[in-house]
């Protein structure tokens, strides 16, 4: 980490800024004092034990501006500490990833002298971020000045300020040198390479760089999909029955791509010492509210919500909701089908160069409807799984995803779906797919990137101008900094991200046979996917906290379960193909059994297949096991000498 | 545990004989002495701290007893550290379950006095094996006096005398008072009940406990099945079309009992300790063998084999003669449908009594001849996964098992497949499963308790005489008891007695739909079988070393797989009733359609109820959070006093 910035805190020395706090203008004086003399307080004492400022107003300062801006730093003992607190891994002297801990820091590989740039920038901020989350109430009711606010031991302060309005953010600051040099090695250069991952994991964390080395690996994994592709479009262009080979190649790739990426995301966990680490005890999640009570498990006092309550609330609820809203998309599916059909009969009565034009009118509208759909289902989706109460953001997390996976999905393929099995028009299929697939990656273009960035320039362009400044101004006064940042957008997250990803993936494998082109368009949007999401993460967005992640999570097996719905769809689509049925002539109840009894093996191979390959490979599995290994012997060696001494005294 | 035989030890003070240990008579002096020296050893010298006498003879003693026969026991000191050492969970003060310390031993409840009592004698037995089987080389290059039983550093002793025949046995003695009110309340009283799981898992461990527990669970779980069946066997005889409904039934029934199962097992496992109980680093088993290298875990000296090696056996033998013998076992079905339409040929000609009763050789021949076939095959198998040379004992048992199973479930099954999906005839059906089910159960009681007890009896009719007195006289010497047991069968673990259970849960869950006795004949099955278990375990084999299980294990994979083929059978069979057809009397493609989405649909609802459906109870796993979260905590204090330790002079 490079000390470019540095403030002075109470005792006169400089400290390296990281995190900043902001609250309301017109917080009151006692609890501003109250929350800082919280985070200064030793840990013994229930504080943070970190270093907190008042951001002086740079010369630009103008009355308007907050003056409750505060930034938070740490001493690097407090951090070395905080890092085994957190439970970080680092590489030890032998090559392998063990836990920090303070006592045996010499030991790392790459802990020099006192340890300065041993924790990266992003490992930093979130070791004050874990301060600060787990700075708790101890005897206090409410927040001082503020008597609604009420508090009990052991509920953490920051989050009872931000539910309650009077914490704006907190947020970690950029570093621009690093940044500049991420930039230049990740989008700026026109050479085509990987990613730097590791660079970019350094950056912005674990998780971030998962997504993007999954981005990259999907990408890589399409290109032999898109090779074979493009000549079964060049050349067989009106052969619709050759595309029984492209379906089976299909099947093996998204059963082996899904096996592999487990095996190369291990990999990369274990690299970055995720892989093992152990998940703290997790808190209520900030909009959890209930009923005062004992925690069973902690047996500290703590908001408590009844689970039958809860149940009550999903089952009588959110998938009534979610059903009505599966129909409601049913229902504009058919819609477009009338459509589809009153523009076809004009065009074929008068057919003429508009007619011909209207033809592509229902498909495009449907394609926006769709995402109009989604966007309107996951605000209500939030909104219900909020309401759903979840104690843990983990629960509540896992809910969201399912409940707009469901309706995303169906949104999505219910059409194609139809098509395919109810109408079996391949042309017709073919077409919809084309325009579903380009539409809607042309609309999540502009919504995820250009959007954002347009809103931001429009909404601040006196910030803009600055921000352009910052690029080149290196002696950008912190408080300037801070300012501008504080304005950014803020990353929710890699949710959407994920989400789109998944959408392409269906589309690709469900039914990309029919489309072989499909792979390609999905390979170039992801090459710009890539651009523009660095670029989002870099320029647009607030600096995001770091989050550890050791693999992608309920993303994983999102993704495969849509890999088993595409060797159902594969199977029937294989069976639907005239090449196939001219080897039944007579009796199609034989074709069916037998595509039905090929798809049920497949699907058996499939689940050996998760089985048999390892998901974690050999090399690290041996790794791990020597550090349990090694572990237990301590364990029993300390335990011997223990009984060794002990029994002399004890007979 | 009582200590109603006692030997002196070498201090002339008494301790109670727990596990004998048995060489060869012709072992050399100086090898005994070696090895006895090692049991006695101190524990950080490197020996087990055992105690060890040889067994004097008794008034009966002939020449030709062997006289190389020891008992071991130890001081309870010795076994409370041991209890720690193998990881034992107790039940603590506040009624959680707790990993035991000696350290903390007066906070465990049943924790009285000086702790006499506290283990059970199944527990201490399973303490010194565990003791006995960590006695490693030290410096030895070979056992002395034996030059070609090499040794290196870290080789378990035990083992390595044992795999060279030097070692006859090791087994733990029983205990008369406890086994013989353990068998009152197990199997002689008269009264219906529960077993005494808990007394059981007090005599034999977990495992055992288990496997009984599983017992009584399906056979509970079959009584509604078989209440169902009852009323459908008496007044639908021969209305073929009425059994769509209890395949419905049979569909939920088998998916519902196994998700409880988990829970129950889970519950029966927290109860007894086993649940979250550490699984300690596994030792290569007995039989492996390789170059002498270093293992990349352990850093020991080891022998190594070659995984690609092992591979190329399985893949290049191991398979291939697995396909192989379920060619044969499809080529003996064949000849059984040929001798079927023989018998029944020579029935039409000339029907008489006699041709009547040849109607049923076939049927009864082929069940002999698959349980012959299945006997062999398990050599076979045996024999072929030793050969593979796997490292781990628990590999072993999973490629035997899987091997094992996939034949026992072809040779079974396949010739039932063959009448219901090939030649659809439904009364055939019937009358082979009621055949084949019938013969299997009389064969297989007869197989398990009746030769093995008749087998000894003839083998040893002495020495019945003497055990026949043993359950009278409480006062036999304690070395005609080791002689009696020595004598006794040695119980080869649960294995077979879950197989058959699984094949029965074929029957079942398969195709009981048209023969709904079934269940009827495998409830009274499953009684007798109880018993039968039960005898066998108390009368007729030596005592079994406790296994610790936290659950059956790959058997809950191997039912949950049946599970699932019982779905697509269930389906299956559902679809050629006449009742079903009935509703698509024109299109029969219609019906196949229809029937194959009504089966994917249950398979993904099955799936997403395995996921749905905890398989910890809420309250356990509250338990179980609760331990973690103060483990946790207790390091966070811990950690916090050292920090706040170490600043001030590290400053």
């Amino acid at each position: 980490m490079q000390k470019s910035l540095s403030v002075y805190d109470s005792d006169g020395s400089t400290f390296a800024p990281l995190v900043v706090i902001e609250l309301v203008s017109e917080t009151k004086e006692e609890a501003i004092a109250w929350l800082l003399n919280r985070v200064r307080d030793k840990q013994q004492d229930g504080g943070a034990e970190l270093l907190v400022e008042q951001l002086t107003p740079g010369a630009q300062g103008t009355e308007k501006d907050n003056p409750n801006v505060y930034v938070v730093g740490a001493s690097w003992q407090r951090l070395l500490y905080g890092a085994e607190d957190v439970g970080l891994f680092k590489e030890f002297k032998d090559g392998s990833m063990r836990g920090f801990t303070y006592a045996n820091k010499h030991n790392f590989k790459e802990f020099q002298g006192d340890g300065d740039g041993f924790l990266s920038m992003a490992e930093c901020q979130y070791i004050i971020k874990h301060g600060l989350d787990n700075l708790r109430a101890k005897d206090e009711a409410h927040v001082p000045g503020y008597p609604k606010m009420k508090l009990y031991p052991g509920k953490s302060v920051i989050r009872r300020m931000q539910s309650k309005g009077i914490l704006v953010q907190v947020f970690p600051l950029h570093e621009k040198e690093e940044l500049k040099r991420l930039s230049f090695s990740w989008f700026k250069k026109i050479k085509l390479s990987f990613q730097p991952l590791d660079d970019i994991r350094h950056y912005f964390g674990e998780g971030m760089a998962l997504y993007f080395g999954f981005l990259e690996y999907f990408t890589l994994a399409l290109i032999p999909m898109a090779l074979i592709g493009i000549p079964y479009y060049l050349f067989d262009w009106e052969d619709y029955d050759k595309f029984t080979v492209f379906a089976g190649f299909n099947l093996v790739w998204c059963t082996v791509i899904l096996e592999l990426w487990k095996r190369l995301s291990a990999s990369l966990a274990y690299g970055w010492g995720t892989l093992s680490r152990k998940k703290a005890f997790e808190e209520p999640r900030p909009g959890f509210h209930g009923v005062l009570g004992v925690n069973p498990v902690t047996g500290r006092a703590e908001p408590l919500y009844s689970n039958a309550k809860r149940q009550l609330r999903i089952y009588l609820l959110s998938v009534p909701f979610v059903l009505l809203c599966l129909y409601l998309s049913l229902y504009v599916m058919m819609i477009y089908f009338d459509m589809e059909g009153w523009a076809l009969m004009i065009h074929d009565e008068e057919p003429t160069f508009w007619t011909g034009l209207l033809l592509f009118i229902p498909s495009i509208i449907y394609a926006v409807v769709i995402e109009i759909m989604n966007l309107i289902y996951r605000y209500a989706a939030e909104f219900l799984t909020g309401w759903e109460n979840h104690r843990l953001e983990s629960t509540f997390q896992n809910h969201l995803v399912l409940k707009v996976l469901v309706f995303n999905f169906f949104n999505c393929f219910a059409s194609l779906f139809y098509i395919a099995f109810v109408m079996q028009d391949m042309v017709l299929l073919r077409q919809s797919l084309a325009t579903l697939l380009i539409t809607s990656q042309i609309l999540n273009q502009i919504m995820e990137a250009f959007l954002p960035y347009w809103l931001q320039r429009r909404r601040n362009k006196k910030a803009h101008k600055r921000m352009i400044k910052t690029m080149e101004d290196k002696e950008l006064p912190l408080s300037e900094q801070v300012k501008l940042e504080a304005d950014m957008s803020t990353y929710l997250g890699t949710f959407d991200d994920y989400l789109e990803l998944f959408l392409l993936f269906g589309y690709v494998s469900l039914f990309s046979c029919v489309y072989p082109l499909a792979a390609v368009l999905v390979v170039l949007n992801n090459v710009t996917e890539v651009y523009s999401d660095a670029f989002k993460m870099c320029k647009v967005f607030k600096r995001p906290f770091s989050e550890p992640a050791a693999n992608i999570g309920v993303w994983q097996l999102a993704f495969e379960a849509m890999s088993v719905i595409a060797v159902v769809t594969n199977c029937a689509l294989i069976g639907m193909s005239p090449q196939v049925k001219s080897y039944f002539p007579e009796s199609e109840t034989q074709l069916i059994l037998w595509v039905v009894g090929f798809e049920h093996f497949l699907l058996a191979s499939k689940f050996i297949l998760t089985f048999v390959i390892p998901d974690v490979p050999k090399h690290i599995q041996i790794k791990l096991s020597r550090l349990e290994f090694e572990s237990l012997e301590a364990l029993k060696k300390r335990k011997m000498l223990e009984a060794s001494g002990i029994p002399k005294t004890a007979k």
